[in-house]
């Protein structure tokens, strides 16, 4: 079905597999296109509580496809005024989601490739993969909202350094300055990214992860503390009297697993206007 | 007076223990308003410099009261659509005191446990304490602000880790991670907390460090730095000329302690809309 | 031509020296005037890739000058209502350039001689430099737009704390904390700080580095991505067919260093409304 991507889902937790090992992986429309799709399916599927997402063969993604040469920034994606940046639409598509997303970064990750994993929750690394936020270097400007994220993930200081040089980073520098959650052996980055999924499957209520998430992202770059106030009593209003919340509190007082039985499709109104 | 704390006054001082040691000083509608009541006097009293504010017994606060069982979350707080989360009452309350406020986390501090110290300066904390922002596991979402007040302290990539998956972190992840200033053993916990809080008493004058707070606070979501250049520039031209800033450059100049005058409550004009 | 400045231009570096080495490169009005005038200068000159700051002697910059006594505070440039403190001034005409400013910090930045380094994008300091943070201690309050740019760097805990307490910093907590990018013996501040600077002079393009810059201070404090994704989509459509893109690919995929031509004074338009 897709020419881009391998997905899969088990065990509650979809995985895309950035499917053109060939070149790397390299971003093109198409896989745009068929990334849209899949997130979509599975954020409306209430059977899928985890999104993981990887690469196939030895990199997670090289960035954009370079193949056109020296008009590889020509392309149909930005050739109108209107035009809009390809990596910017997955960005806020993956912020808009009410699933948490891993990203298992399984090798080299650069442009597009690290910039579409900043709207991610979680970042998992080999520890051999080069990231690099490489614009300056190749005459173009950041790409897939990385002017927002970068700067609420690493702070203004580590993110103006990275991108005005557009240097190599190493996954130990990564680390250190909280780009990702984890560096492990190539082998083991999806292990990893599992054992974080299979966590949260086991033990947290979909609703609540649903709205935890689109509270943080909307809260993030806000200046009135006022605006998660209302929000959060809105929800603790709408889901202290439901059964996730019972559930919750009667599974502690037994110490015993959760078992939640909410639907974020089927019981949870918007408190959210995205 | 009080029946959930204790408060004392002492060296410039105030410390409030929350004394509900029996249920962890599981946090309730009493605590709350006990709460508001004590800082709002301390904000209020010129002798007052610092607030410390600990735990009485094992704990720090273990979180919301569950004694009500699966009808926790449905209490008088919440009831109606109106009603709003009463750990968010807090957190608006600390955020607009003019005091700095040092968290002597003395043990366990989970869900508002450790949603209320995020507004609160400095965060010092027991090397065998448990903190949980523990929400997505009870079937709820973020309390306390928490949804503004956590990614500004740890960035979101941590905070959405944090919260998504709803763990457990330690002591030494929360340093790692800038949550807490400081991990020290439990019998030090205060101590430690009265060795800053005398620091600022000794040092500071009241004016400034109340504008400062404000201002750093009014900042943090802010986009356009135009606004706190205004902000500084007033008081500037108000406190430059006043004696606080004169004893200022000449306790310096003359290498000696300062002795600092003025009165928050009696002096300085209100710079913030809040 | 200058009286408290040494500017010289080599390498397409533009290095600015504090020079008032008798005072410990105290800030003054005449040193703000002569900075605005060069940094102006050098943001206009195409031949400028990169401006390094540093200062003459034993230390960087120990704050506002204070010779005048218990009256330094009331100086010309705050005593009317409408005046403004001059290092904001100083900080917003930095917030604005559109070249990389490399703080080389040879020793000690105190009070106005580190909130002035906050709007450059990367700090190298002497492993024997002092740094404070100290306006609570004399009276006055931040400064230089400290209050917005001190807890987009370090986060608002550390920042809560450092302005709070009003105390002295060491280079190595400053480096964990995000504030500096390296510290080096003295003698090789500079040194590094050129090594850095003709990374980007080498292998980046200068309408690429001028609008990223811009780009991340003005979507640090912004709320909503879809600013960042409309900014970097126009960016990319005017860029993308453009002399630096294509040689940016073509030296990319014959692994060589580029040679990059176009002018951020003469090609360039302007992105944002500063």
């Amino acid at each position: 079905m897709y020419k881009t991507l391998k997905v899969e889902l088990k065990n509650r937790i979809t995985t895309i597999t950035l499917n053109r090992p060939d070149v790397l992986n390299a971003f093109n429309t198409q896989m745009l296109e068929e990334l849209l799709l899949t997130l979509d399916q599975a954020d409306n599927d209430d059977e899928v509580r985890v999104i993981v997402i990887t690469g196939e063969g030895r990199a997670f993604c090289a960035g954009a496809d370079l193949s056109a040469g020296d008009g590889a920034f020509e392309g149909d994606n930005i050739q109108t005024e209107e035009a809009r940046d390809t990596g910017g639409i997955l960005s806020l598509k993956l912020y808009q989601m009410r699933k948490p997303i891993i990203a298992a970064i399984n090798g080299a990750a650069v442009g597009v490739g690290i910039t579409m994993t900043l709207p991610m929750d979680i970042r998992i690394i080999s520890n051999d993969a080069k990231i690099g936020f490489v614009f300056t270097r190749r005459g173009i400007g950041p790409e897939a909202c990385s002017g927002w994220f970068l700067p609420k993930i690493v702070g203004i200081a580590k993110a103006s350094e990275w991108v005005l040089t557009g240097r190599m980073i190493t996954p130990s520098e990564a680390l250190d300055h909280g780009l990702v959650h984890g560096v492990v052996h190539k082998e083991d980055v999806l292990t990893k990214a599992y054992e974080i999924a299979s966590e949260i499957v086991r033990n947290t209520s979909a609703v609540s992860v649903a709205f935890s998430r689109q509270l943080l992202w909307n809260m993030v770059g806000e200046n009135d503390p006022r605006k998660s106030h209302l929000l959060e009593s809105e929800f603790l209003h709408w889901a202290g009297s439901r059964a996730d919340a019972k559930e919750g509190v009667q599974s502690f007082l037994e110490k015993r697993a959760p078992h939640f039985s909410l639907s974020v499709t089927k019981d949870m109104p918007s408190f959210f206007d995205d």
